[in-house]
């Protein structure tokens, strides 16, 4: 394979002006098009290794998220990625699978690598280790002032679940979540949903998972089949993601309630598993692809010397589809 | 931030000494353990790219496929990033969103950046493309007798759907694809099918899409309401894709005929959106994790002068779901 001394010598040049050429320092443009040519005839490929070290950054972005296997982080990781490609730049995939010593490697390896930046939906507390001077935006966590920080509404998201189920008829409410780690999205929903209860002095309880991610499914099951069974307690529940609604539909199955005719229902999120797929459950829908954009273009003018925070919170929508009942 | 020479000097040893530690290069113990307490001390972060540079390889592989955006992509996308991490490799992500180009692109960075490997699923003709050197594998295509090859038995596959539809009561069949570029799973599980049907000697349709992607679910609503407005002229339906089979259900939602009562359907991939999320169509399932461990396998024995192929051919199962009927 060609190196660089070979490009040289074939275009008769010194080899420090090639290498100039290589790493976009001007060069003569008679020189400049002669190494052109010369890269060509030899099908010479630039070592990126040694550009990266040359140029001490590289043109790839490392995007840390617990994992790609859920609609919400699929659909966002295609959006990510098609915003990258835009702005010449790859994307090194790193699932934390929620384990901090792994997302810890990954800051680290960052740093190693010198990526151009880092984007994260860090459920753990990496905060410690991010220097000032790493390109980082954080999607639905705050970390501190100086990181930027992108995220949907969601305390107006929770509050306008429970006013579209209240203005279709519902009296009672119940909300299902499961606790995680501090900072995240989902206590703005709890907060805003029981803001709108309390504002309106409507009823409501808080059905709060302390558990895994696992079994959680048979966990909700369960709870419905145990309240639902002699009667309808709740006709009206706001599940803070869609895949929780998903497993309420699923626990319905086998009671005498009919959603939406007896319970209504709205989740959170409207991710689609693929492009186009027709959704189902009534949900507040995240704007993924803003998400994705606003993440990108706040990573590319990132300014860790900034004391101040840009801070974007993108408005969500509701999306009446056929767990709720139409307006009379 | 403590660079290579702040090291040598707390150690009290040449800079080359340090760098020959680094790079894995035997120094004397009493040397090593020094170096090591000094690099703690500094708290001193070796430049990867100029280890990449010397050891002429990284731990990145890469990963091209047209997109991560669908249950199928997801679930393979997280299996392979579950089975690079056990081995401390990372994983680069490229979605060619079946752009030759872009494929090409990332072919070109492979060999710049000397990743690791590369696996592929990809869809265009790639192959002139990749050299002996460059340790490959490919997922769903066959490119050549030296590229290592894992796939699911569509073949096979496919005329276990045909069986199970039949044996079910089923006599009249309709099978639903798109054409998509050569060497596709997708032609093999037509061909299944077909030679099924003959062998029985039953009478089948093959509904054979030439259209884009976009606009396919609409497409196949349009044939299907044409083809069952009047009568039930097929009831035993083979969609190559469970995405295909939710477009089938969805085409039946305003017509007379019932699934599985009237018309049974069966799929094929079984992948799911998110872990442990519940089936509902009836389909031919791949072993999704065993192709992601199979082929990572393959990648890290690759060795690119061997003149046979190294092709895996993985079996699949049925999944008797909510589509089927009960056997009696």
């Amino acid at each position: 394979m060609a190196n660089m001394n070979d490009v040289a010598k074939l275009a008769g040049v010194s080899r420090g002006t090639v290498s100039n050429y290589i790493n976009g320092v001007k060069v003569k443009a008679v020189l400049a098009e002669r190494i052109e040519v010369a890269i060509k005839e030899l099908n010479y490929v630039p070592n990126q290794s040694a550009r990266a070290l040359k140029k001490q950054t590289s043109d790839t972005v490392a995007f840390i998220l617990p994992t790609i296997w859920t609609p919400f982080f699929a659909e966002l990781t295609h959006y990510i990625q098609l915003e990258l490609q835009k702005n010449n730049l790859k994307m090194l995939l790193c699932n934390s699978n929620n384990e901090f010593t792994l997302e810890l490697d990954y800051v680290k390896m960052a740093k190693e690598e010198k990526v151009k930046g880092i984007i994260t939906i860090s459920y753990s507390d990496i905060e410690p280790y991010i220097t000032s001077n790493l390109p980082i935006v954080s999607i639905e966590r705050y970390f501190n002032q100086r990181v930027p920080f992108v995220t949907s509404d969601n305390f107006q998201g929770a509050r306008l679940a429970a006013h579209e189920l209240h203005k279709r008829g519902s009296k009672k409410f119940l909300m299902i979540l499961r606790a995680l780690p501090a900072n995240l999205g989902i206590y703005e929903r709890m907060n805003g949903f029981i803001a709108y209860c309390k504002h309106e002095g409507l009823e409501y309880e808080v059905y709060m998972d302390k558990g895994e991610s696992m079994g959680f499914a048979q966990r909700i099951e369960s709870y419905i089949q145990k309240e639902y069974r002699n009667e309808c307690p709740y006709d009206g529940i706001f599940a803070v993601t869609d895949r929780y609604a998903e497993y309420v539909i699923q626990a319905f199955q086998n009671l005498p309630w009919k959603i939406p005719e007896d319970v209504q229902l709205i989740g959170f999120d409207g991710a689609r598993s693929y492009h186009q797929q027709p959704l189902t459950v009534s949900t507040i829908a995240q704007n993924i692809k803003e998400i994705a954009k606003v993440s990108i273009e706040e990573l590319l003018q990132f300014d860790g010397q900034k004391s101040f925070q840009n801070k974007h919170i993108l408005p969500v929508q509701f999306w009446d589809l056929k767990t709720t009942r139409n307006l009379e």
